[in-house]
C-alpha cells in the first residue's frame, strides 16, 4: 500500500466512518510490535492512539447522550484518558510503551464497539450538542491522526536499523527552487480568529482558542514567497551556525550544546553527504531542490531567520495573509508524506506559496488565549486552555495534517524545543 | 542602619556617584562572608554583583573611551563577566559561589578603580556614545541592586539560623486592607512603549526591549483597584487552591507537584499560624491587613486569577493605564524594603492603587520583541534580546526597585516558575 | 498452559534442544506485543532475551568454529550485542523497547537458523573449545530464562491493568511457618569455589567467577533454619521499620527516602488488607503461611537483619554450609513459579530449609573476583569480571531459576537497591 | 607562614591542645570567604570543619560528663550536626554553603568555649568514658584536619583564578624514580585488625571499624616496593588509557564517559605539558621524578593495574606488610603538603617504601565489617558502620594525614569514584 485514501467531505454520518477509517489505514503498513513503541516523551504508541481516540468518543458523547449506554470496559476510562484531571485519573504518559494488554485485537474491537454507538446515536436522532461533540471528536481525531504518523515516524528512525514506513514511489525527483521573494503588506488594523463555534460548525469548525475573531493591529509587514529550503538551511549549517551563540536565543543556545545538535532531526551525514529520513527511507539531500526543511525547533528556525537578517512573522500577520489564500487540497490524502515543492507563488496577488499543508510554521508569537478567550465548559475545557504556558505557536498545517484541519486560523502550539513535527520556516521582515 | 538612602536625581556625574553608593550601601549590613553565599541557581553572590557592575563600566566604557585605560586586572574581565557571549568566555554561573578571592577588599578596590576612570573621562570631556553606555552602566547597576537586595532575602532564609537583613524598625501596623474595587476601561487603538533612546536620555532612558512605541488594539477591560493581599491570596490556600489541578496551567500543575508548593515563598506554617519572612525578619501573617501577597510564580498568580473568576492583564492594558498614574516617591530609597499598603486609588480617575514601587505584577504577556525592535548594537544587544524565549513580563517595580527603574514601560521579565522576586498579583477581566 | 517443563538433564545435544526450546517455552504465554515492553532500566523486553541468547551461540560459536559460517543477518551482529565492548558496538540498552523490527517471526527464524547451525556443528565432530563454548552459551541461555520471567512479572506489573502471567493453580494453601531455629557451625579454614573449568564440564559447569577453590577463614557462625516470611518481615514494618533510620545503612536510608520505599517490591495495600503480586496474579499476603519474603534489596534485606537483632551471611560461610546440603529438584521446572514453603529443615545434620530454588539469599559480600581470579580469555572475559563493583553477592537460586543454575559455588550479584528479582532473606549471627 | 607544626606526643591535656591549635594554624593562610567555599557536595567549607569538631566534643563529651554544662548555643546542637540521626536532626550538606551566619568570628568563640569547657572537666577529674570520649574527639577533629586541606585544595582549585593556598619552598626539585621491584609474601593464616579500645587507648587508639582483630587466610602473593609515580601513570594515559573499555570495570568506563576523565583530577594540559596543581601551585609534570601519582580513582587505580598486568592488593594483604613496617615521622606536621619521594626501600626486609604517608592506597576490598564487628553503643555507632555500602577501602595515610593517623590496622574509605583526596596507587600480583 502507497497511499492513505480518504473520500471527500459528506455528511457527519460519513464524515466519521471516513475519518475512523483513515486511523486505521494510517497503521496499515505497522505490525502490533510497532505499535508499542514510544520513542520520546513528547510521542504515543500507535495502539494506544486508536484507543484513546475511540475513548474520546465513549466518554464525551456515548457515556453523556446514548440511552442505555454500556461502557466497554469499565477500566478503560481511566486508562486512555490523556490528561482530562477532572474526568479520571490516569496513567503517567509514559507508562504508555508497558500497554502490551490490551491487546490490538482488543483496542480494534473496542473502536468497533464504539463505532456501533456513534451510529446508533446518530440513526436515533442525536441533541446538538451531541452532534457538535462527535463534530469535536473527529477533530480531535485528525490531530492524532498527524500524530500517529509523526510518532511512528520517530519510533522507527530510533529503531537502530531504521526501517521505512512505507517504500519510495518512483516519484519524479523534487523540482529546482525558485528565488526567495518577499511580498509586501500594509498591515493596519485587521482581525483574526474564528467566529463563535455554533455559527460555523460543518464548514467553519474552529477550536476554541481559536476564538473570538477580534481586533489586532499590524504594522507594514514582509513574508517570503515559500518556506525555507534544505539547500538554504544547509548554507547556515556550512556558515558555522550551530557554533555561533550571537545567532541564537539564550534559552536556545543551552538546548544546542544540552542536545549536542548540529543539523534538523533526521538529517544524518556520512561520508561528507547529508541525508534526511523521510516516511519513505533515507534520501540524500539535494541542496538545489524546493524541499522545504522540516523538522527544526522554533530556536532553529529562530536563529535561522537571526542568521537571514530576517524574523519570524507573528501568528496575526501569518493569517492576515493566509486567510486570502485559496486551500489547495492533496496533502495527508494524497499520501505523499513530504512536504511539496514550492509551486509557483501569485507575485501580483502577493500570496506566497506553501502555505498550507507543507510545514507547520513556526511564529513568533507564544501560544495564549485570544483577548475575551473562554475555554469549553467542563472536562472539554481541558482540551486547549491549560497548555497556554511555555509554547510557540505554529500556523499552516504539514504534509501529514488531515485536510479538514488545515485553516487559516488554526493554531497548532509546541514548545520551542521540539523537533519532532514537520515544522519549518517562513522568514518575515519589518 | 535601618534606611539605605539616597540623593535625589540630578547632573550625571553626580548620580553617577549616588548610584555607586548605593551598591555599597545595600551591603552595609552585610559580612563578607554574607557576600559569599549563592543559595540558588538564578542568584549571585552579593560580592559578585558589586564586582560585575564596576565590570560594566569597565568593559563597555573605560576600555572602550578611555584614552591609555589599563584594565584594573586582566582576568577581571572574563572572572565578571556575565553572559556576554562576544566579548569574552566567562565561568559558569553556578562556579560564582567559588569565588572567595578575588576577596572583598580587593572588590572594593575594583571598584574605586573603575570610579576614578569614569570620573577622569567625564571630566575630560567623553563623547556621546560613552554618556549613553554610562548611563546604561547606571541603570545596569539599579538592576543588580535590586537583585543584591533579593538574592540576600533568599541567602538569609536559606541558613537555617534564618537571620534578618535589618532589625524591625517601630512601624505603624499596617492598616486594614480597603475593598476591592474594578475600573473599567474602554481600550481601542492606545500606543506603548518607549521613543528612541537619543530622543530622551535623562528624563526618559528605556532599554532596547522597550522599544519602539507602536500601537496595540485593546478590547474593553477592567483593572482590581489594588494588588492581592496576603488575606485573600489565604483564602485560595484554604479553599486548597494547591491541590485543584483545575485551576492550574498544566506547567503550572507540573511545578506544584514537583516543588511541593503550598503556600508563597517566604511563607510558612507552624501550630497553626502563618508568618512571612522578610527582609526585617519573621513575622505573623495578618489577614485583615492591606499588605500585598509577594513571591508569588507567574503559576501561582495565574492561578488565583482563575479561582478568582477573573484574569492577569496583559502588559498592554496595564501600561496603558499606568501611564497616566504619578510615580510616587517612597519605595527602595526610603529603606522600606516591603510593600506598601495600598494608599486610597483614585476612582474617580479609574486610577488603581500600587501600580508603581510595591510588587512587580505579573502580566499575561509573554516576554517578546515589540514590532521593530532592534537590539543595541554589538555586544550590549546581548542585554536584553536573548532572553526573549519561555519568561513572562511584569510591570511596575517592587519595593526594592531603584526609584528611576520605576516607570510605566519598564518590561521585566522571569521565567513562570520564579518566585524569589517581590512578584504580586494584580486582576484583569474583559 | 500453567507449567513450563523441560526433561532432564542428557547429552549436550539434548541438553541444547531442551534449553532452547525452554526459552520459547517460557513466552507461550506472552503476545508479540508482551514481548516488547521494557519497564524499567534494568529489565529487557522478552524477544530481545530470545535474540540475544541466539546471538551469544552465533557470535562466540558458529561465527569461530562452523565452517563456511554464514551470519543470519550481519545487522544481527551489533543489534543483539548486550555489552561486550571489544566484539562491536552495540545500541544502548533503553533503545530495546524500540526493536519492534525485526519482528517476533523473525527472531523465532533466527533461534531457529541457530539452532541448525549448532546441530550441524555437533554432528560433524566440534572441537573441545566450541563444546566449551555452547556448553557456556546454554548456561546463558538459563541465566537469560530468569531474567525472562522477572522480567515478564515487572513488565505486567507495569501495565496499570496488572494482568497475570498465568492463571492461578488450584493449589494447596501454603503450610502454617515453622518456628525460625539457628544453627551452629564451627567454621575454621574451609575451601569455597568451584575447580578449573576443565575439570568438570557437565557435572561440574562453573563460571570463571566461580574460581579458583580457595582457602579461607571463618569464625564460628549460625545461619537461620529458614527464609524470613512474608509475615515476620511485616512486622518489621509494623513497627516502624521503613521509618527508622538508625535501622538502615546510610545509602540504604537514602535509597528510602528517594524512592518512597514503604514494602517489598510487588507488595499493595489497600483498605488495610496486603496483597502481593505474584506471576500468577495478586494474593492477599497470610502473615501465618511459610511464605517467604521475596523482592527485597539489599538495604532491606540488611535493615531488617538489623532489626531482628541478627545480620545477613557472608558469602563464605553460606557456601560452606550449603556445600553439604541435597539440591533437591522441583524449581522452574516444576512451573511452581513462587517459593515453596520451608519443608521441615534436618536439625540434626544442621541443614536449613530453603537453601537453593526459593529466594535468591542477599549475603553480606561484596562482588568482588576470588584471590588468584582470571577471567575468561578474549571478549568472553567481559561475561563477569568487569561487574565486580557495586555490587553485593547472592546465593542459592530463586524459584524461577532452572535447576542447573541451583548449586553451592553459584554467585548471582546484583546493586544493592536491586528488587526486582526473587531476593530474600537469610539471618545469620556470630 | 609555611608550615603547620605542632608538638610531639604528650598526655591528654597537651594532645588536645596541640590538636585544638593545629585545626587553626590550617586555616591560617585563609580568609573568611574562602572558608565559606563548598566547591562539591563531598567537601564541606573550612568554616565548617571548623564549628562541627567542635560540636562534636561538646555534644559527646561535655553535654553529658560536665557538671551544670551549658550549651554555646542550642541551636548550633542541629546546625553543626553532620549525619547523627539519633542525636538531633540537621540541615541538607548542601546547605553548609548558606551558612555565613555564625560568622568565622562566632565560630572561633564556640571553640573557646569548648576548650575551656574540655579542660575543665580534665583539671576536675573526668569519668574513663568522657577520657576515651575526648580521645575519639581528637582522632575524630585530626580526620577533619586532613579533610579541612583537601576541601581548601578543592575550593582554591575551582576558583577560575586557581589562587595557591601556600606559596612554594624552595624545595629541592623530587629525585629520580627509583625501579619498581615486587616483594613476595607467603600468605598463609595472619592476623589483622585493632584489639579492644579499652586495651589499648594511648598508643593503641583504634576505631571500632579496624576491630576485632582476627584471622584471615592470604594465597602467596606480590607488593610493589613503591607507588605508582606520575610519569607511570602518564604512560597509561599516552597508551590511550582512558579510550579502552577493555581496562576498565563496567561502572568505571560509564564514570569516564559521564565524566569526561582524561587525566588524575589536578592534572592540566596546555600546549603539550602536562601540569599538576598541588596545595602550593601549579608545577609542570615531571615524568622521571619519584613522586607518586595522587587524585585518582579507585576505578583508574584499578584500570592502571590491569593495564600494568597487576593487580591492587585486598587490605588484608597491605596490612599484613605494613604492619611490621616503622612509621616515619615527617607527614602534615613537616608542612610538606605533598607526598615524598620513595626513599630506598629495604628489599632484604621485603619491606616497600612510601607504605605511610604519603598517598592513601586503594586495595581491592569493599568497605564493610570485619567478623564479628559491633560498633560503638548509642549515637556513636553511627560513626563508621553505617557507611558500610558502596565504598572500598584505602590504607595508609597521605602526605596531610596527622600523624597519629598514621597506623598499619586504618581503615579510610570511600566510594570508587572519588578523586579529591590524596589517593594513590599501590601494585600488587599473585
Amino acid at each position: 500500500m502507497a497511499t492513505i485514501a480518504v473520500a471527500s467531505d459528506t455528511g457527519l454520518r460519513e464524515r466519521y466512518l471516513e475519518v475512523r477509517k483513515r486511523s486505521l489505514a494510517i497503521c496499515e503498513p505497522l505490525t502490533a510490535e510497532d505499535m508499542m513503541v514510544q520513542s520520546c516523551p513528547e510521542a504515543s504508541p500507535a495502539k494506544w492512539h486508536l484507543a484513546h481516540t475511540a475513548w474520546f468518543f465513549e466518554s464525551f458523547v456515548l457515556r453523556e447522550f446514548l440511552p442505555g449506554c454500556r461502557l466497554y470496559d469499565p477500566d478503560f476510562s481511566w486508562l486512555f484518558n490523556s490528561y482530562y484531571q477532572t474526568f479520571t485519573e490516569f496513567p503517567e504518559k509514559k507508562l504508555r510503551s508497558s500497554f502490551s494488554r490490551p491487546g490490538l485485537i482488543t483496542i480494534l474491537s473496542y473502536r468497533d464497539y464504539v463505532d456501533q454507538g456513534i451510529l446508533r446515536l446518530l440513526e436515533t436522532g442525536a441533541p446538538a450538542e451531541a452532534l457538535t461533540r462527535i463534530e469535536l471528536g473527529l477533530h480531535h481525531e485528525e490531530q492524532h491522526q498527524e500524530l500517529l504518523l509523526t510518532d511512528i515516524k520517530h519510533a522507527l528512525f530510533t529503531n537502530p536499523l531504521q526501517p521505512a514506513y512505507l517504500d519510495r514511489d518512483d516519484e519524479e525527483p523534487m523540482p529546482k527552487v525558485l528565488p526567495m521573494e518577499f511580498f509586501s503588506y500594509d498591515g493596519g488594523l485587521v482581525e483574526i480568529g474564528q467566529n463563535e463555534i455554533g455559527q460555523n460548525r460543518g464548514d467553519g469548525f474552529g477550536f476554541d482558542n481559536e476564538r473570538p475573531r477580534h481586533k489586532t493591529w499590524l504594522e507594514p509587514f514582509q513574508l517570503g514567497s515559500r518556506l525555507v529550503t534544505c539547500g538554504e538551511y544547509l548554507e547556515f549549517i556550512e556558515d558555522k551556525g550551530y557554533e555561533r551563540p550571537e545567532l541564537w536565543l539564550s534559552a536556545g543556545w543551552d538546548t544546542v550544546k544540552a542536545q549536542g545538535w548540529q543539523a534538523p532531526l533526521y538529517w544524518q551525514k556520512s561520508g561528507g553527504q547529508w541525508t534526511v529520513v523521510s516516511l519513505r527511507g533515507k534520501q540524500r539531500l539535494d541542496a538545489a531542490a524546493s524541499s522545504p526543511v522540516a523538522h527544526v525547533s522554533y530556536f532553529e528556525a529562530d536563529a535561522y531567520a537571526r542568521w537571514a537578517g530576517k524574523r519570524l512573522p507573528t501568528e496575526a500577520e501569518w493569517e492576515s495573509v493566509a486567510a486570502n489564500a485559496p486551500i489547495t487540497g492533496n496533502l495527508l490524502d494524497t499520501g505523499s508524506l513530504e512536504p511539496r515543492a514550492a509551486n509557483a507563488f501569485d507575485s501580483r496577488q502577493s500570496l506566497p506559496a506553501q502555505l498550507f499543508g507543507d510545514c507547520w510554521e513556526w511564529t513568533a508569537s507564544a501560544y495564549l488565549g485570544y483577548p475575551g478567550f473562554v475555554p469549553l465548559g467542563g472536562t472539554l475545557g481541558e482540551y486547549n486552555g491549560k497548555f497556554m504556558s511555555g509554547q510557540m505557536v505554529l500556523r499552516g498545517g504539514s504534509c501529514v495534517t488531515p485536510q479538514r484541519h488545515i485553516r487559516a486560523s488554526y493554531r497548532n502550539f509546541f514548545p520551542p524545543e521540539t523537533r519532532w513535527q514537520f515544522s519549518g520556516i517562513r522568514l518575515a521582515s519589518s
